[in-house]
């Protein structure tokens, strides 16, 4: 947050400075923003009324009354927070810390349509909200990811290449209508897999790329402290990025040497498969190299040094100072990683590689969810939002 | 500007709605701003009191006496720019439109390490401030641009391969004392050229990437209206990403095909050299295309080709949705383009380049300098230095 918006004093910035959940008095909140005394009461007293802030008892005093102190209170609205990928729904009621209340996680078929899906996603975030003491009725916001382009001001699905049916569909709209609740944001499920490893354990870090290894590939870029989607919403769209010296694979896409044709899971698991070998699934070369195959350890290390070639060019071209390798093939860990750093640190230069950490996900598939509770939270704190509440 | 920030009411605020020029009454402030009308009324007495808004006439009326009007006063205050590259200085005295009022371009070697280039480039800029009408009173700040990466918060060199000497050097210091003047803004050359090319032409767009092909190559990222710096100032370090296909050339970094080895001016000039030719320089390459030489054009194409396989990453890493091409080489303008067009339209996902623009650079080496205009004049409309002045 900038100098400036910290000093315009909305109810929102109040909230932002008790966000951290440390209790604190009126006189604190008025000598960090530089309001005067008055408006901290009143904005306390509104915050109050609202529940988003309780008192948490008295701070010790130099002498005469001591004074009451007060602080964030999460658990006084909830979120719906949804992840759909190609063959999964994750639905979770969440409070205003991201704290998953009450989750569920189902196969769906995304190709089944926008109709059928979001019924579906829906029906389910009823149960949860129900099943959830008193949390209908505290409902801030509904935050969704999908598995394709976003074009997240207006909520829809922009040619996302494995969602049939899904084009320019009204996701937000829809939701809202389904839920009964006006604010639905929506965003690219790697997007939200980014900002959820960052709000849940990368606060700190101003620049983090997150990277999806998964069937596809794909990325979410944080600068600065905020996803950056690009023009389209199409930012981070590693997949067709061309692996130099990969130029004799043919992608789906029709062009040589992309990233996910070389090292995505469905293409390990292509190459791996053959002779009275099955392999149909990341799932499966997973398995195969746990399991101590050496063709599939050999195929994930080659795999991964092909990730290291294409994010050694974004390190040079975004400078991070963390990438969180996630998706189901990262479950691998330093079997993934060992290729994706032996080419980043070789081939970047070292000024933006002595302070890069490469990671794998610790949020154990919830990433998506943390994201999309997280980018609601987000949207709920600005003053206009909050105000709306009241 | 966010919304929370527009709210907020400071100094600042008030400045950047009548930035652009266009005259309004109180009136029109406090509507624009959701302020009272006597917080506005005290915002334009102490912009007035400053200089920084001037009273323009009066506004037609419905009846009853008409409102006075105000505008933004760009001459009130001066700004120093100044560029240094290898072998140039350019130094340039601007109003708070970056409009150059006064300008001097000079052969310098950044090899002479930072005392002498400094003080060279100071008095240079006293000479200018003191040509200029009461320009040294009403100095603001300054800005300045080096031909390697910076710490932007410390305005210092961080390892620049190409200044001897300046590592760590307090270049932002060193000028204040030189100057008499405390705003000292220093940046990488590259990131202020992209800001030079964005506020001089292309203020409405959010993505855009500045690519500047000169001996070198780099690239300056606006993504959000801002430029991203990453973790250690490196963003843009497009010169070092490996080219596909170009695995044979080696760099003087000691990495496999580095862009600037392919595509680089410097490496143009030397492929082109040889037998009785000797090119030694980009002037030196952009003179034989220019003469009709066909080696030299088809090694132009060819560099553009290259330069667009890695443009193509960055595309579907950022979806800009304007690339600038600037730098020496990207006078031949179409020449250059041509190659990049042909690799980045091919390469890259159609929802990443169905709006994209690919065009050359429109302020005829300026770029730099506007761009270290525009950061100290985008410092100096925040409200707590507004305050400072007055």
């Amino acid at each position: 947050m900038s100098q400036l918006a910290q000093r315009s004093g909305g109810l929102g910035d109040t909230l932002q400075l008790l966000r951290d959940g440390r209790p604190r008095t009126r006189a604190e909140l008025a000598q960090v923003t530089g309001q005067s005394r008055s408006t901290v009461a009143g904005r306390v007293d509104e915050l109050l009324a609202l529940g988003l802030v309780s008192p948490t008892g008295e701070a010790s005093s130099t002498g005469g009354r001591p004074p009451a102190t007060f602080a964030f209170n999460p658990a006084s609205r909830t979120v719906v927070a949804i992840d759909l990928g190609a063959t999964h729904a994750r639905v979770a009621v969440t409070d205003l810390a991201c704290t998953v209340l009450v989750e569920h996680l189902e196969t769906i078929s995304i190709a089944d349509g926008p109709e059928v899906v979001l019924d579906r996603v829906a029906a389910i975030a009823r149960r949860l909200l129900a099943e959830t003491p008193d949390a209908s009725g505290r409902l801030v916001g509904v935050g969704v990811g999908l598995p394709g382009p976003v074009d997240h001001t207006t909520g829809r699905p922009v040619n996302p290449p494995i969602m049939p049916g899904w084009d320019g569909y009204d996701v937000a709209g829809g939701l809202a209508a389904l839920l009964g609740c006006g604010v639905v944001l929506v965003d690219n499920d790697v997007n939200l897999m980014a900002l959820g490893e960052h709000s849940a354990r990368y606060r700190d870090v101003d620049h983090l790329l997150f990277v999806k290894v998964a069937t596809g590939v794909g990325a979410g870029v944080i600068s600065d402290g905020a996803i950056r989607r690009g023009a389209q919403g199409a930012a981070g769209d590693l997949g067709h990025i061309a692996v130099p010296g990969c130029e004799d694979v043919v992608c789906r896409c029709g062009n040589l040497g992309c990233l996910e044709a070389v090292a995505g899971g469905g293409a390990i698991a292509a190459q791996l498969s053959g002779g009275e070998e099955q392999v149909s699934s990341v799932d499966d070369v997973v398995a195969l190299v746990r399991s101590g195959d050496a063709a599939a350890s050999r195929a994930v290390r080659e795999a991964g040094r092909s990730l290291g070639k294409v994010l050694a060019a974004c390190v040079s071209m975004l400078n991070p100072s963390v990438i969180v390798v996630g998706g189901s093939l990262a479950a691998l860990g330093d079997q993934l990683l060992a290729g994706i750093r032996e080419v980043v640190y070789g081939r970047s230069l070292p000024l933006a590689t002595q302070h890069l950490r490469i990671v794998t996900s610790q949020t154990t598939g919830r990433a998506g969810i943390l994201g999309a509770s997280a980018m609601v939270i987000d949207h709920v704190f600005s003053s206009d939002v909050l105000e709306g509440l009241a």
